[in-house]
């Protein structure tokens, strides 16, 4: 493809691009489709000669797009809705023609320097101390692997050159994310070792289990090294009690992680900001701004107040990636697994002034206004119930009937293709989730959703046998 | 932004993209600045109300753009030069637009199906067993992290839920990337549990020697358990005796790794495939299209005739993540640590059509016959010498004088803005590396860098004090 041509498809791409977002109610949320379909459409094999970009533009519209789950559809509500914006998707274009790469300061220092930038700036909006650094990873699983890793290297620096030494014990509420116990697991603590404490009524976790886990586990010999705090428990956006946490973390000299990945981002609201309170205490923050700042996937914010201990834990420079530059500039490579580092900075950039702070707030609230106004749609209906509270956008919920009868309802639903909703189980109890998160979901949506889910509850009560569809 | 706003802006920015790829060469491939320099020129705090697009693109192009390292620059030699290529930044502005995310089959069917598809092709693109099940990384770091986590899967079932037990011993070349020990260190393997084997005269792992450690290690009670053979090591591109290793790993058991991120890509020319004789026998192996496969930063290939073990390592799916094709559909997510997956697998998909077999060949011929003709150049000259071997790409050479004489030949050369070459050590001796791999690198451009490489050292030898430059 000569330049010129890169301009003409470039800009048939962009008018696909507008068009898309313009007409994304038009598509079906979930394809109607089974496993190994697209695979079945396309060719065993690569062609030998190129092809034209008319036929792959071409395939891409007729196989591809009819396999997508459309994760930009305002009534995608399912897992957190996630969502990019204009900005960060103008943003993506030219970071994937600069096709840079920041492991060092001097290999791009735009990378380095911007990163610094915004990661201050986005602090500066969540209330966070000036004391933390920050750092871009992948996803929010890396963060809190980079967390873990830190903590060990502050409990038994010794690992990073003799290896893992059994003993160590971690803790995190049985609501906190899967990726902690694969942290764990990676890092060689062991999934036995993490201790999943209990939650209370609210699905936070229990300060007082936790004390009594980490007592026992000091005086059976282990050592307590970390601790895990979540803001916005992915099952129902439950906030730990990170003061309390805090306290007891620092009595066991123990790392405080906080996991916010998906809450953090409420706090840049001012109102918002007491969510992350206890959070000041933390050694060490994931936020994702790929999940509610409107920023394309991926991308997954670290701040640490401790950065020369996740340096200690990861620096390693061979002799090809020395520079003159090495003693006066931050080289992201030193704080981390990966080596090779993508400009994301320069689309939270691209976001965080574009929308502004008053934009992004804006948006958050609106998600915030409309998860209540719904959460007291449905308690005040008679068949359904609201079964967790509301802190942020996720509202939890479910028929007063079976658990066969809500994954009836549930896979009823998501197979209309008009709205994606997910589920989890909470006091034994199968549950639906309902969370807002795309800049383009609107309360019509929302009220389309909510008639279509009394709608088909009340189809399916009047069937003769309701049963699960298999969706 | 409205769409209007964004489909204007986006014509812009593809108007911006093509123009930058047309006029790469009038660009410093190196920035003249120092460390904070880009810091200095921006705003302490993001803005409170939202800013033009405009204002944006005009920072973007006054004070990012003079930050940048061109990677893109056909005299941008250092490390291992990478390309993106125009169908991959065509599909990046889709892969942005769609924002999918798939972690789960059901998240997005054509995330995970397309994936599939994309990496079955390159398997057979470079003739590996259909045995090789492929997923994709972020970077080649992860993807060997993995590698080391299903070894010790393999050697030590315990633990992922027990813990790392101390005693595991891995192998691999003292040339190897320092990504292995990173991986070594951060599953609690510890770093003196790697042992760094000598290489020959060619920079190739020594056989005899890894056999012989290993036979000690094991009389000693500890469990060699993982074994990372190189095809295209950092500093000069070695590739190591993969058959014999294989050998010596299958005596004892352990895991057999090949790490051909940059080398890998060679093999899918015909007449190169035999740079991966012996990885047929291998448990795994990383190759990274975004190194020397023309797709933008970033994507890692992972493959592994064990798909099983890495699953048992990493498989953890909490009730919110459950769906109703898991038995029927491969789930991403079970196969690593980070639970998001951006659609990576488009852009492979896009550069492979659109440049076919034929394509991606003939550009890996001809950068590898640059480099001979290059290499035999050097050679050729009295001032100056080849200082290993040439398999792929990758020139290291260095003038007939004094380390510090080198040191400042390359920072004259990088400090021109005309080219940036980068360096290693070799026998105790500061080289330098010359690595083409950039799409666009003319034979005009190496013949432009070789001329100021001579002039560059002759003008240093007839200035009275000639040193390092500091750059």
């Amino acid at each position: 493809m000569n330049n010129e041509e890169f301009r003409r498809y470039g800009h048939q791409v962009v008018d696909w691009m507008a068009d898309y977002l313009e007409n994304i109610r038009d598509y079906p949320v979930l394809p109607a489709m089974q496993p190994g379909d697209l695979v079945d459409r396309l060719p065993v094999a690569a062609p030998e000669g190129g092809e034209s970009m008319d036929a792959i533009l071409e395939d891409f519209e007729q196989s591809i797009v009819p396999a997508l789950t459309h994760w930009n559809h305002p009534r995608f509500l399912a897992y957190f809705a996630v969502s990019g914006s204009p900005p960060g998707i103008l943003a993506e274009m030219l970071i994937a023609t600069l096709n840079v790469n920041g492991m060092l300061w001097k290999s791009c220092p735009a990378v380095t320097e911007l990163e610094q930038v915004t990661l201050s700036w986005l602090r500066q909006w969540m209330g966070l101390r000036p004391e933390f650094f920050g750092i871009i990873y992948d996803t929010a699983s890396i963060s809190s692997m980079h967390a873990i890793a830190a903590a060990r290297e502050m409990a038994d620096p010794e690992a990073r050159t003799r290896g893992a030494n059994r003993g160590l014990t971690l803790y995190t509420s049985e609501h906190s994310h899967s990726s902690i116990e694969k942290g764990a697991i990676t890092l060689g603590v062991g999934q036995e070792n993490v201790r999943q404490i209990p939650v209370d009524g609210n699905f936070r976790m229990r300060v007082d289990v936790l004390r009594e886990r980490m007592e026992a586990d000091r005086l059976a010999g282990l050592k307590p090294f970390c601790v895990v705090a979540t803001v916005g428990t992915t099952s129902t956006s439950s906030i730990d009690p990170v003061p309390a946490i805090a306290d007891v973390a620092t009595e066991f000299g123990a790392w405080l992680h906080v996991d916010a990945a998906y809450g953090g981002a409420a706090a840049v609201v001012p109102e918002l900001q007491g969510i992350l309170a206890g959070a000041e205490r933390a050694h060490s923050l994931v936020v994702n701004p790929h999940k509610w700042l409107f920023t394309p996937i991926d991308l997954s914010v670290f701040y640490t107040t401790r950065p020369e201990i996740l340096r200690r834990a990861f620096s390693l420079v061979p002799e090809y990636l020395k520079t003159g530059e090495d003693t006066r500039a931050v080289n992201y490579m030193d704080y981390g697994v990966q080596l090779g580092r993508r400009f994301r900075a320069l689309k939270l950039w691209f976001v965080m002034r574009n929308l502004g702070h008053e934009g992004v707030c804006r948006i958050i609230r609106s998600h915030i206004g409309y998860a209540q106004r719904l959460a007291d749609l449905i308690r005040s209906h008679p068949d359904f119930e609201v079964s967790a509270p509301t802190p942020f956008s996720l509202v939890c919920f479910r028929y007063r009937g079976s658990d066969d009868d809500n994954r009836a309802l549930l896979d009823r639903v998501n197979a209309s293709g008009k709205a994606f909703l997910s589920h989890t189980v909470l006091n034994g109890q199968f549950v639906l989730r309902l969370a807002i998160g795309n800049i383009a979901t609107q309360w019509e949506d929302l009220e389309e959703v909510w008639d279509l889910v009394r709608q088909t509850a009340k189809a399916l009560a009047t069937e003769p046998h309701s049963s699960a569809s298999g969706n």
